[in-house]
């Protein structure tokens, strides 16, 4: 099979048209992103991560794949919306907003701002607007201001078991990257090195080779709930970001540090009773307090082909091809849905739908087609490179 | 079956020796309730919810079973841990602390403090310990403090939407009667009428019959995630704890609507396909943002049955007979684990184990031996009617 058609023919016939198609908000700007399995809007929240998605990958995909102003006009109604009603007088972004704009959940959460700066900087590059490029490097500095403390006054935990989690270190490893055109590049070279020294030193373990969810600073395991935690879904995404990372430093070394880690990873979560990977892991085995924890989903498994094809296509270890077509095989036959189009987000650990949704509070216009634009792309390599052997 | 011998050889036999055996911890007093299915202990964190839980189910059992001095001695490992280390200088519980009592999760949870009052209450009623009375006292006081703004500066949500729980009058209900001994009468009275209007005529919604979990002040409804949601097991307990205050009022009348509360909730949340009762549902059957919407949980089958129990002792109605016979066949064969003792808390929709455990953060020594003590007492009345006849 011809991947990097399949790929291409899913992004702009099958996904692109149902974002398109039902989820802009054309009455207050901004998009609905709580989509039924037919594309119908169930609920008119807009929750900020997503709004700041949808801005980029619509962005993205202008300055990446085609200059088609459609797509250049639905980013503008998230940027605009997202300018309006996205942050607080601070600049810190909600979590959420009522359908017309109204602050609904307070900035306690910084992936918010990460999205947003993603968002400014990938439309800033598509319109050549100072003004965003501008508004993309405040919001940047602001998230590495609130680094030691992201979630302010609504932190919960007391200073007694100073746990630091994996999310911010390695969103910054790809935020940084999206961010080159408007920042210096001392600023993208340190924030670099700081976030290949988080990743690969501090929040790898050495021992197992496995990315643990929270660490002590220094790196090393507390045997607490959230110490034991494994995600393995974010593990192998960043992963690729390292990948990433690697080809433009030209450094082979990471790049199969990289690839190992994915296959360590995935060796260690997928199911064998029931296939896909599961979602949350305890590193001794023990129970878990996220119910979820058996649940397949999505971005889990699409973050995983992303980083399997990046892998083969810089390694072409046979190793990794068979891990790629076992993960392929089980996320299209169970997470697409050729009937009524896009993906289902949710299946429990038995594969079958867990709910009947497009999109929600956590799923948007973004993983998906991320993944089938980065597959399209690594797969027309890895093709043109067999085809020259 | 003698349904008052099985649940009294239950608890005494099979669930308090549970509990005494490994939950004790020795060196820095409290209790451990991360118990493995075998009663291991595989986590040290203590819980102030569950710490109090298990001070006032062992308070309770020597006021209400048998005067019992290890019982008493267990209550007080608990009691004097609260009291050391359970709350910050203010008074407000902590939701988390090390197995030390060092403080772990800040008071931003207002039931830590419920289950503390709980706990003061009947350990002084057992003691007649008046310093732990007027803590009890104080703690109560705060709480009602508290009521408008729960989770104080912890609080995320705005006041764009302003929705309330139902899990403070719920929970309210029950405290006051539990407090009893230690409040005045004026106050008691002031707090069951409060609660029996808000749980009824406020959250208990009149079209459909069934419980929203949360409601605009008014109760009216809002069109959104948190105000389409449903927690069976919720409204099913408050509605035991409604018959309660009827019995106390000889309120036929409103012990007749809860029954048909119960009914009409179980009706509503019953897995046709599987079996047991759903977590979560959504009013208006849209996607949840609860991942474990579909799963079984112990204790919401635990309440159901002390309802279903209580509301045939006082209605001897063949419809909740036969509801309490589907709901106890379910539980009994599923949450039972008589080869390792206990209960298993967690299963997936299907029936099956989810969490090889028997405690974790939110499962103590408390909904079991507390359903136990409940359908005992309440089918020794039913039996004992029964044979008169």
């Amino acid at each position: 099979m011809n991947y990097s058609i399949l790929y291409k023919d899913t992004l702009l016939n099958d996904i692109l048209p149902f974002w398109e198609r039902y989820s802009i908000d054309t009455q207050y700007g901004g998009y609905f992103t709580c989509l039924d399995r037919n594309g119908k809007v169930y609920d008119t929240d807009k929750f900020i991560w997503l709004q700041g998605r949808q801005a980029w990958t619509f962005s993205m995909l202008y300055n990446k794949v085609e200059k088609n102003p459609k797509w250049l006009e639905i980013a503008k109604n998230g940027i605009d919306f997202l300018r309006k009603y996205g942050s607080d007088k601070e600049g810190n972004f909600y979590f959420s907003v009522t359908q017309k704009g109204e602050p609904l959940v307070q900035p306690y959460n910084i992936f918010s701002d990460c999205f947003a700066a993603m968002a400014f900087s990938q439309y800033a590059i598509a319109t050549n607007d100072e003004e965003i490029k501008e508004l993309a490097k405040t919001t940047y500095f602001n998230i590495l201001q609130r680094i030691d403390n992201p979630k302010g006054n609504y932190e919960k935990n007391t200073l007694t078991r100073p746990l630091v989690g994996f999310s911010l270190p390695m969103i910054l490893s790809n935020l940084v990257l999206e961010l080159e055109g408007v920042l210096s590049s001392e600023e993208v070279n340190k924030t670099i090195d700081y976030s290949i020294n988080q990743v690969m030193e501090i929040f790898l373990d050495k021992k197992t080779g496995l990315i643990f969810e929270n660490v002590l600073p220094d790196g090393s395991h507390d045997d607490s709930f959230n110490g034991r935690l494994l995600n393995p879904g974010h593990g192998i995404e960043a992963m690729w970001f390292m990948i990433d990372i690697g080809v433009r430093k030209r450094d082979s070394e990471l790049i199969n540090k990289a690839t190992d880690t994915i296959l360590k990873i995935l060796e260690h979560s997928w199911d064998e009773e029931y296939g896909g990977i599961f979602y949350f892991m305890d590193a001794k085995g023990y129970p878990l307090q996220q119910l979820e924890w058996d649940q397949k989903l999505w971005w889990v498994h699409l973050e995983t082909l992303v980083a399997l094809a990046k892998a083969y296509e810089h390694t072409q270890k046979d190793e990794v091809f068979n891990w790629y077509q076992k993960v392929h095989n089980y996320s299209w036959s169970h997470f697409s849905d050729p009937e009524k189009g896009e993906w289902f987000g949710y299946l429990n650990r038995q594969g079958e739908v867990l709910l009947n949704l497009k999109g929600g509070k956590w799923k948007g216009c973004f993983h998906v087609p991320r993944a089938m634009f980065q597959c399209w792309k690594s797969f027309e390599k890895i093709e043109a490179n067999n085809f020259k052997k």
